[in-house]
């Protein structure tokens, strides 16, 4: 990797950033002609296709890897400006995260503001589905990460929060309506709910669990793609949904939710990992320790 | 187009939705090899390759054409067996929409919980830069939305709903830390600054609104993709931004928050337009006239 020229590595970069090789020569203030010259030149050094000529341009599985190195160095570039306290390193480091929207929603935003600011860090967040963060950390496009997923990805440490706790909840006129048949195993497939997004199973896995695996959540569903609009739905009266503990807590206080089967003790327990590029950059490494004592506050402890 | 045969193109739509011909072929109950066979058949009478054959499978610029006229004729079929009140209409109708954060965090889904659920709407809502809305219209990935595009996407209609207002604000900290020196204008380029994501102009241009054009906002920024975690994060003191209204007035209030140039009555006005399918769908005419009343409330009148 270290025979890689940095100016066809950071040329490769803003043709994924930029989306095509026009803005990338734009961007770079050079001609679109010497842009595709270098990446041809990167391709042929390397014996392998870089980019998919689509529209956007995508990486391959190898221009992956090629990115994610350029990102890194563009990292240790910027951390090393930074410490030389030139102006070319007066934008401060940039940390770009990925964390799924239920943490962003809680305990991770209150967490990052108390990363000291001097020198100043920039938090580039990603907002993603924590079954899926681990993709943009192979793909070099986040230095680290909230995700579920235990594996460390290829060139990543991995060290685990916490586990988010889910609650079962829906309206008190909403249970009255749809769930008052006992036992709400019963009704609770046939009733209406709120799920984030498509890839969103957390309810269907909840109702298969109830329910011993012989039907999954309600089909009318809503699809409501935030954090904070699931549980405003789930409020409202849409449906019901797995709201966390820390947005469902006062609001099951002032009675405008109830849980569903609390005797039964009916939760889902998220497992949430911390990964992260083994990247000697301070910033990153002071970003990790205030992420992972905020989460040890904030949620319940693994096995 | 009538004469497309329709298990071509909904096997078109099933490629598409599920990313792949294995996967397709899974949820239509048929071998890949019909799934394959089909697209070629449609790809020859359209005389038009349909599908970009990458992972996920993409469609093109043809192929988009036919999923959204399948998408169309999924939604018409739907709500025609949800008229006979059969079985297969037991899910009711299913109403995608696309919608601003900034718009779903504070006026859309108080409108949405108004649509009477008799018979039942499911509503599927994909959050998206409201400049970007109407490529999801386009693509015929949702049935409406909501976007700052006045211009009519090609088959639908277009109505204003009035003007969403953005406030300049800080924390009274940060105000004191970065702000002090007047003129505003003078401080608020050099200032940190908070962004939603990479497509988030809204800061830079009220900076060169503010600078006759000379800059844009800071340097360091911290990207926040979630509305409510942008209005947390200036709270916070991580930076400036522009904050919706409705999420800006409480705080203000409450001295947590204050306003920037309030003097010269800085501010900024988004149009918000809705955007929608030319299609007889009960449901859809019941969810716009909703959306558009509360919008009526909610937002500034336009000219």
């Amino acid at each position: 990797m270290t025979e890689l020229p940095f100016d066809q590595v950071r040329t490769l970069l803003a043709v994924v950033d930029e989306g095509t090789f026009d803005a990338a020569a734009a961007a770079l203030h050079v001609t679109p002609s010497a842009v595709s010259q270098r990446v041809k030149a990167l391709e042929q050094r390397t014996g392998r296709v870089l980019l998919m000529r689509t529209k956007p341009v995508r990486p391959t599985e190898s221009g992956q890897v090629v990115v994610r190195f350029a990102r890194q160095l563009a990292a240790l570039e910027r951390d090393a400006w930074g410490e030389l306290g030139t102006a070319a390193g007066a934008e401060g480091t940039r940390v770009p995260i990925a964390v799924n929207a239920d943490s962003l929603a809680t305990w991770f935003l209150p967490a990052l503001t108390r990363v000291p600011q001097n020198p100043p860090v920039g938090f580039d967040l990603r907002r993603e589905d924590e079954g899926h963060t681990a993709a943009l950390l192979r793909e070099g496009q986040v230095m680290a990460a909230v995700t579920s997923a235990a594996e460390p990805v290829a060139g990543c440490l991995v060290r685990p929060l916490g586990l988010a706790r889910y609650l079962p909840v829906a309206s008190a006129g909403f249970a009255a309506r749809h769930l008052s048949a006992e036992p709400v195993e019963r009704c609770l497939p046939a009733a209406p709910v709120i799920v984030f997004d498509r890839r969103d199973q957390l309810q269907d896995r909840f109702v298969r669990s109830l329910t011993s695996g012989r039907s999954g959540a309600g089909r009318l569903r809503h699809h409501v793609p935030t954090s904070e609009g699931f549980c405003d739905a789930v409020a409202a009266g849409l449906g019901w949904g797995l709201v966390p503990e820390p947005q469902a807590e006062p609001l099951l206080r002032s009675g405008a939710l109830v849980e569903l089967a609390p005797g039964k003790g009916a939760r889902v327990d998220v497992p949430l990992y911390w990964q992260q590029w083994k990247l000697d950059v301070p910033a990153l490494a002071l970003v990790a320790e205030t992420v992972a004592a905020a989460a040890a506050e904030s949620l319940y402890g693994g096995e």
